[in-house]
């Protein structure tokens, strides 16, 4: 029987991080990744298949990050894992000893069962899974009306790709506004702006009653409202469900949700210490709220990824993971939108007494200059201590980084007054200017209204 | 006798943002700037007016921003201060009572006493005057080669976009490397390739010697090295002295550099309690050495201004000021550079004991998407408690606003090992690969070196 020090079960983002991570912190200990995937795909690149980037082959996580570091890559998948005697059964015969496991298991895209019409030809889903897409891409290729389900990043990434190589794109949102997880109203509604500017068409407040089909093939899309849309393929982007089935028949415990629940060192509960589990198929809480928590990023993947694969052996109470802040952006034409920690509508209806500040300006200086793109920044703050809760951006190209700023404002438990004497830096072609930057702006609103 | 509660002496970004922080903080007392120049120029994007910009009508900073939130302009120069009775004279033969008083006087550009040739026609200087800049660019229009003296921030900014602009341009500096305070060696020697390639002749390890003329005009520029370059014209870039004669005549204290003593809350050192400096013209210290520090930038300037404004009737402990940290980038062409806190070279000089790490990856991911531009960053951490006390960043346009998250690190005392349980936010078009953001792989490779 073949034996490994490490066995991460997963190749995608959070398994590959994981690895490296493990790798790097016991370069002793052998490591093996089980995955089922010949090619893995960045799984925030996917939209970008479909427009920019115009094929999958373009957006492939690079094995050679794995095998530089020594990390083996077995392509099978796993069938069983007997948690007491630690070891795996492979799809290919092999059998596996492990000394420490970690589930990377990830998502499954939500196939709604109410759902009248999921199953006709031509309905799609977004699985991470390159065969899938790329069969899903010679079959779009010559339909024309496509109608996108469920306006969150995916359906909006999708949406405005598809209209940019030239599909006739219509979205539908049940919510009254676009990525209204992730942004409050003003946000969504500029988002939702900006895609109509672009020729995508936007239904919201509007949820999908049937889609019909003609010869076992999409034909049309029923609305609730009644409305008809006629339609040659369908999208669901509906959201994602944790893959925990091999978990859950190995005997670990699974959330209401259907995560594994893990703790602060992504250990898996009530299990044995050596069981670790991360990314999207493991328990999230919200940083602020404590409760649980859906949301899946990569970007936080990996965050619990490095927590895990430092804490295989050794745990240390300043590598933990204490909560899911969820920062992430999307991009639409040379617009920019960025979230971190809480909006302002979530904190409010769970009981948060918050303040904010938005404030509008620039993304370079003077304003003259070619390509600036206005700029704002809101803040959502504790109002009892003043501590940053959350932030919302919109602007061009510099979001992301911008985005990430607040993130570590949140993570740093950031009174809103350290931003009132803040050293920032500022260039004509990089950032706003100094005296109107937009981040600071937005905090002396807020430390106005706090002072009152 | 005029009266006012607030007088700010100075009408650049300080005394701008001085104005507009005071009247916000204290809406009841009146506030007034006195400023010689009718109009203002955006300091940082006085190189652009060479270029980019085409004009300095373009490069305002606009007056709206003072007049809506109450403030009066007044243009004057301010004669004399008699800080006992608390009057200034105006060179318009006004006289102005003031409860508190805020210096902005700035910093003028330094002319080397002992550069032979330094007052021929068509040698030039940077100051922040609207008038000298346009005669300037009027004198310069039919030359043709343009030899640029010193190569920090200004000269480098200058070369490129007259280069850009199509003069014939060299930049010379003496020491190894261009923009050399700011960046460690392999920094500044990307910077050198960049202008390099864009067509700017750089000279480095090579001082000047004299500028020689023909008829009064510039002909040629001699180097150290004896070597003779042909010249048409010559910019001075060689650094600002703070513009403090106005202080040191009203009897206040200036430290050895020249710049105003202050403390912490801004206020004027040895002084009533009721005068302030803020920017260029007030003293620095250097928030790791202690040291008195004479880097002069809009934004650290506007960060004491903010300071001085909320503390003119007030004081707080939180709201202070204690060492300047020095965030700043530049842009040539695509490619930015940003640099906080540090750099090695000068840590190690001052003998703090520090470990670095260096990580390239990519800004956007995957990297077949169309504008992706290589991401480097380097991290420069004290080696006994694991605190981050510099960062250096070469990348695309988002380098402005990575460059202030690493500020915001460093102004936190953020450790290390805070970073490599970090969440991030990640997307294809608008930064690097969770499993790969250069940020957290540098904090990982300086981590690891810790740990041995």
């Amino acid at each position: 029987m073949e034996k490994t020090n490490v066995l991460i079960i997963g190749g995608g983002a959070s398994g590959l991080q994981a690895a490296i991570t493990a790798k790097s912190n016991y370069p002793e200990k052998s490591v093996v990744v089980v995955r089922q995937e010949e090619k893995v795909l960045v799984p925030c690149g996917i939209p970008y298949i479909f427009g920019s980037l115009h094929s999958s082959d373009k957006n492939i996580l690079p094995d050679k990050m794995l095998t530089d570091v020594g990390v083996e890559i077995k392509i099978a998948e796993v069938t069983d894992v007997d948690i007491e005697n630690k070891t795996c059964n492979l799809s290919n015969g092999q059998k596996i000893y492990f000394e420490k496991l970690v589930f990377a298991t990830g998502s499954i895209p939500t196939v709604p069962k109410w759902l009248k019409g999921g199953s006709l030809e031509n309905v799609f889903i977004i699985p991470k899974n390159k065969i899938y897409l790329d069969e899903m891409q010679a079959k779009l290729k010559p339909l024309k009306k496509v109608v996108t389900i469920g306006a969150g990043f995916i359906g909006v990434e999708m949406s405005d790709e598809m209209n940019k190589a030239g599909w006739d794109v219509t979205l539908v949102e049940v919510e009254p506004s676009i990525l209204n997880k992730a942004f409050d109203k003003e946000f969504g509604d500029k988002a939702e702006e900006l895609l109509k500017s672009r020729g995508v068409k936007v239904i919201t407040n509007n949820g999908v009653k049937e889609i019909v089909g003609k010869d076992g093939k999409v034909s049309k899309v029923v609305l609730s409202s009644g409305q008809e849309l006629e339609a040659d393929a369908v999208i669901l982007s509906v959201g994602y469900v944790p893959n925990t089935k091999l978990a859950e028949k190995s005997g670990i415990e699974l959330n209401k949700y259907g995560f594994i629940k893990t703790c602060e060192y992504m250990r898996v509960e009530n299990c044995s210490k050596d069981i670790f589990a991360v990314g999207d198929c493991a328990e999230k809480r919200d940083f602020l709220t404590r409760k649980l928590n859906g949301t899946m990023l990569a970007s936080t993947a990996c965050a619990e990824a490095r927590v895990a694969g430092m804490s295989l052996y050794e745990l240390s109470p300043c590598k933990s993971f204490s909560g899911t802040i969820a920062i992430y952006d999307t991009a639409i034409g040379d617009t920019a939108l960025g979230t971190a920690g809480v909006i302002e509508s979530k904190a409010t209806e769970e009981s948060f007494s918050v303040v904010v500040g938005s404030f509008t300006g620039m993304d370079k200086h003077p304003g003259a200059l070619e390509g600036m793109h206005p700029q704002t920044v809101k803040l959502i703050v504790a109002a009892d201590c003043g501590m940053i809760i959350g932030g919302e951006v919109y602007g061009g190209s510099s979001v992301g980084e911008l985005t990430n700023t607040i993130g570590f404002l949140i993570q740093s438990h950031t009174n809103i007054k350290t931003l009132l004497t803040a050293q920032i830096g500022t260039h004509p072609l990089l950032t706003g200017s100094p005296a109107a930057y937009p981040l600071i702006k937005a905090a002396e609103i807020v430390a106005k209204k706090l002072k009152r």
